[in-house]
């Protein structure tokens, strides 16, 4: 049998002690939830009997992942942020918030400040276009009764053919494939922009690592993020999962969910081809969103979640 | 009253899904680990209705500790190896191994392969001649009969005048202030050294704002560390904390044990100062180390924690 300390008196003050609860000085928020993490670190010691090189390889482990900064990828690829999700729904249902298009994870790759745009945007730079498919994205957002909201910021970020995202992948043009779309009179956002990828994560990287460790991969459907807002309404974090990738419903992420699947069509038609005013073969995309009413201030913003160029 | 979804079966069948337990590849014991760190995790969010915010907080600390290489600072700084430490001393003490030097912390500074001298060693490079103190450190490695070990490996490693580290501190030379000293037949040790100071946090750091938020302070007393290893005994892995610091019971790390308290004696004597070769005041400390037996080759052994130069 395990031997057991933490549930000691003395043990429990000693944590006590280490969370600074014998400190006038911190913030009590900080030393309830640190209290807690020790409280259930010692356990999970205890319980699953944690070696040494267990415990000091996790250690390790998070200096690496940190180093590399992809705390926010772990997350996502262990489900705790599709958990967050689930539980603010779970939240939502239980005071009668319910209807709209459904949330689903930010992920760790927006960038603050991408340019602002009336109605439409292109959002490829073209450097891509002798191997890309063009896509016309578009929709509408509208209120839980249908009607369309003018003057809703859609603001959009997506990966390239190659699966990587601006900013992190520094060779790609400052806010490619970003874009803030202000909606027009009609609740419509328009954007001309390519294909993107699925999402892999860095094979060499601590996240990669982790899910070879768990048997698991690391792949993402290709798909569009997506966070909407406007006056009154809630602010809506999420994304389409594109229907035809063979990750829909295997993401590392557990992104995909039912209400976001965008259907894309793939176009081989010369006459609209001509018409969009493009070469060749293209692909369209249509999806509305629908946003919930709210009278409080602090949930038509996007969480105050460290990002890229937060400030931007 | 707390929304609470991990414990719907459907929520403990996603947590099992993302720790690989549907998955033949990987390695079970990580499932394992995982899957309570997840069900940890879920239920900590629960309980303490953490805020997105706060979520998203954390996960950008983990970023920030991971990038500046403190995760090992933190896991001492929070008592966590302490904690290590009491249940390593518990679970001695259930199968009767008892004796001994008491172990202490390792902390996150060890850099393997320092030189190996025999007998006698000088630890410093002389390059602060001018503000420190010299210090000889002597003592004498015993088994429980009280019988010197002749051969034993005392790898001690200390700070300098301003609490720093060399390798980790690039403004001091190689291996200053770390070496490997063989005891003699008599099981002896002796050093020449500087008096350590205490160390401290770096206040920038992401270690000591978690200890800001939890109001306390980041400093230790002043110390010398030592693994002890020799064949047919346990590894020690321990620490002096000397006698005159100010912080030597209000150690950020809790190092500080009974039994390993350092009694300095400084000499103001021209006479002794000159027997010893050296100039003005200094010091002198003596500590005896004694090693438990062991029929484990495993237990002559340090961890295999990952280290700084760890293949040297």
């Amino acid at each position: 049998m395990a031997i057991t300390i933490s549930n000691l008196p003395e043990i429990q003050a000693f944590f006590r002690e280490a969370a600074g609860f014998g400190q006038d000085q911190g913030n009590a928020r900080c030393k309830q939830i640190i209290l807690r993490v020790l409280q259930d670190a010692a356990r999970l010691i205890e319980d699953l009997e944690i070696t040494e090189n267990e415990f000091w390889g996790a250690v390790d482990y998070l200096n690496r992942l940190g180093a590399k900064n992809e705390a926010g990828l772990l997350v996502a690829g262990l489900g705790i942020e599709h958990f967050l999700d689930l539980l603010a729904d779970a939240k939502d249902e239980a005071v009668g918030r319910t209807g709209g298009t459904p949330r689903t994870i930010e992920g760790p790759l927006y960038v603050a400040g991408a340019p602002l745009c009336e109605g439409v945007a292109r959002m490829d730079d073209g450097t891509e276009d002798d191997r890309a498919t063009v896509m016309f994205l578009e929709g509408q957002v509208v209120d839980l009764q249908g009607k369309p909201i003018a003057g809703a910021i859609v603001d959009l970020w997506q990966a390239n053919t190659e699966g990587n995202y601006s900013y992190f992948d520094k060779s790609q043009s400052e806010y490619n494939l970003r874009r803030r779309i202000i909606t027009d009179d009609q609740g419509r956002y328009r954007a001309r922009s390519i294909v993107p990828s699925g999402y892999g994560c860095n094979p060499a990287g601590p996240t990669q690592e982790c899910l070879d460790a768990l048997g698991r991969h690391g792949q993402r459907p290709a798909h569009v993020h997506f966070f909407i807002s406007a006056p009154g309404h809630e602010h809506l974090t999420t994304q389409i999962n594109l229907s035809n990738d063979k990750y829909l419903w295997d993401d590392f992420a557990y992104a995909t969910r039912d209400g976001l699947i965008g259907d894309i069509q793939f176009v081989d038609d010369a006459v609209r081809s001509k018409a969009r005013g493009v070469e060749g073969r293209f692909a369209e995309m249509t999806f509305d969103f629908c946003l919930r009413p709210t009278v409080s201030q602090k949930a038509t913003e996007r969480s105050q979640r460290p990002r890229a160029l937060q400030s931007a």
